[in-house]
């Protein structure tokens, strides 16, 4: 093969980047993949439209299926499930190699896409749909295929992290950091998807998929977001030398309904200690820690977000796809012979941290205790304070009047989700207790 | 091909490590590879020998050219330059993949060992050669393949991390504190190739080759080691929120005798700000720090040294190879298509801090000052403290007498490396200077 030919779908925020590059880097993009790489289209929706980057007006089309067939390698970079799903399999029925930095349609529509193309013998790459230019997804199916994986931590949302992060730095509530972070452009103006941990579950089935050779999808991952986290929380956990980081969670477990292991996969606000490596991944930045049991803990970090950083990660993909598709050779195909069970929400084993108003008189620790032993749940450690806190009440709402109330923080050993989650009800329904301020799983 | 035969040349500390997990995770890694991975040979230069693992006394065999012979894959972990020069360049010869983490037989053989892989079609991997587990080698041959490097910092020698933390936590003598590595394994009874920087050096220039496509040996590294940093340099970065590590700096300059671009490769001891990534890489663990013109900055972290971590890395090795061999493909080529100068350790643009003690009179900051201005020096700071520090004289020696003597320490931006020399030479005979205490490169 002279020259690999690439159809662009998307000339977005990523997709002009990864056109610029080709173009700029071209030569030495050759001399690495070992051939010439040339764009022969980009589809757009608009071939009018403004662009970042220039693009020869005889390049733009609209026509995706004729971009597709004139193509060896099809780079998809639009984003979200349709049209991309269409075009994607549409790509690979006809044996093209496919490079993609779309985790929304890999959370949702994997499987089918990966079967496809081992069927078509057609190759798949995706180093950005996780993490930007963060290269775990080359970590995991390669620099780690020689050891057995026993947890991935992440960090894999920029937006949540930049929140949580201005919270932590300011004393900011939520609300004014994501109005912060929608004023400097690092959240959208519907942030949902990021603030309710949709995107980072997306991409910890992605991982756990890779890391344990299961087919995990976003489904699978118990999921919660940060909207709940309180100025309160922050200084709590500052207070006991925790950050709480919003993390990607998917760790190889012992399987509790009988011989052999399984995988839980979650992702939720976590208390990170301040000498964890995460603790210090600030701003937009990502990071992931994989546990592997020969390598011990490994750290990936870098920028998870923007256009260049993620056409970093494509422009990867695509000098091992022209290599491959020059020279021979292929992508690592998915494997998912271990196939272990995935741990529904409430069979996955946790730690809680809970900071609880309870009445302040004799008896109530007591009362408060035997609520998690009647559910199984082994206290760790119980602090006690007589400040309430109140920042959190709605502004011009009186304070709540509360008699002579304390508040107490429990934290807890390890424990089944599900058990803990009753702890909770139990403690709301309690006489012993004014209210469950809050509840946050702690790292480790 | 249905089995790849593996030969597995030396079965010490990382080699033992390696033939118990292709025992114990063999079908794993068959899945993976898709292909059974078959050890029948390890050679050893005593078969009586006590070993960590078990191996069958079958396998154990003191001939290697037999068992390079018999083998597909031939596994490289003796160490150090003979008779592992001579095995890898017979296994190539014969056409056979050799995995090695052999970074002194890289660092000055690797040219010659890349021409003949290359002449014979046979495939040469290196991960474990450069900081132990953690995955630099893949990262930039095939993670940043895409990108455009200018610069690689890293902690890559576990050794001398280990002493300069330790010195950092608690204040100890660099002796004491080496004294203290040699007692926990953590560094060898000649520590010479660690404490001067000669293993740095090496890992240095293969990234330096790998980052920047040019052949960069370990004679073209500007080294210097840690054994002359004192627990006064420790305490004074600290005082500024700095640390001192030992980095290996391999940079993208513009070519200072000309047009284009050249390479800066260093190795020394390195004032880094608090807020740097690198600044919290404690004790024996490794970290590279990758800037990417479009990525950013990228870090990797993990452990750098020991059996299992290192053989983590050598098992990704093979695992890729066997799977190569088994399903065609390659390992990527070495290319040094750009072949950049190398400059040499005087052209090399750096920052210094230097402290030096003065005599206390009226105009010694003019005399000091013109000497950084006549060898073209640009100052950035000074800070002036009339506490001397004696931490370091000889134990049993009286203290210097010294007339009003002031301690000021100089901080100059970037200027050239021979040029920040030439400045401590003229300062250490100015009748201005009682003596220069320290000298010391800043990151950034």
């Amino acid at each position: 093969m002279g020259t690999v030919k690439v159809a662009l779908l998307g000339a977005g925020t990523v997709g002009s980047q990864v056109f610029r590059l080709l173009q700029e880097e071209s030569s030495d993009l050759a001399a690495r993949a070992g051939t010439d790489i040339e764009v022969n289209a980009v589809v757009v929706r608009d071939v009018n439209a403004e662009r970042d980057v220039d693009i020869p007006t005889d390049l733009l089309t609209t026509d995706a299926y004729a971009a597709i067939e004139g193509a060896d390698l099809v780079v998809e970079l639009i984003g979200g499930i349709e049209p991309p799903r269409t075009f994607v399999t549409e790509a690979l029925k006809q044996g093209k190699t496919v490079v993609t930095g779309n985790k929304a349609l890999l959370a949702a529509n994997g499987p089918e896409l990966y079967e496809l193309a081992a069927e078509k013998g057609a190759d798949l790459y995706y180093e950005a749909a996780v993490a930007g230019a963060v290269p775990v997804v080359y970590g995991l199916r390669e620099s780690l295929a020689g050891d057995r994986i026993t947890s991935v931590l992440g960090i894999v949302n920029g937006t949540t992290n930049f929140i949580l992060d201005a919270m932590a730095t300011t004393g900011a509530s939520y609300e004014d950091a994501l109005a912060e972070a929608q004023r400097l452009g690092f959240a959208e103006a519907d942030p949902t998807a990021d603030v309710d941990g949709l995107d980072a579950a997306a991409k910890c089935a992605i991982l756990a998929s890779l890391a344990f050779h299961t087919r995990v999808s976003i489904d699978d991952v118990a999921t919660e977001g940060i909207s709940n986290i309180t100025a309160a929380d922050i200084a709590e956990a500052k207070a006991s030398d925790h950050v709480i980081k919003l993390l990607a969670i998917a760790e190889r477990v012992p399987n509790p309904d009988g011989e052999g292991e399984a995988v839980s996969v979650r992702v939720h606000p976590t208390l990170v200690p301040f000498d964890h490596p995460l603790a210090t991944v600030n701003g937009a930045f990502n990071a992931i820690v994989i546990e592997g049991e020969a390598a011990g803990r490994l750290m990936f970090y870098g920028q998870g977000a923007g256009g260049a950083p993620t056409a970093s990660a494509v422009l990867s993909d695509v000098v091992a796809a022209a290599s491959h598709l020059a020279h021979g050779g292929n992508a690592p195909r998915e494997l998912i012979y271990a196939n272990l069970p995935v741990l529904s929400a409430q069979e996955a084993t946790t730690h809680y941290q809970m900071r609880i108003v309870v009445e302040d008189r004799i008896g109530v620790l007591a009362e408060v205790a035997g609520i998690f032993a009647d559910n199984g749940v082994s206290i760790k450690g119980v602090q006690q304070s007589n400040e309430v806190c109140v920042e959190d009440e709605a502004p011009g709402e009186a304070p709540v009047r509360e008699k002579n109330p304390a508040t107490v923080t429990i934290s807890t050993h390890s424990a089944r989700e599900g058990d803990l989650q009753q702890v909770v009800t139990a403690l709301e329904v309690s006489p012993a207790v004014v209210r469950v301020d809050s509840t946050l799983r702690i790292v480790g």
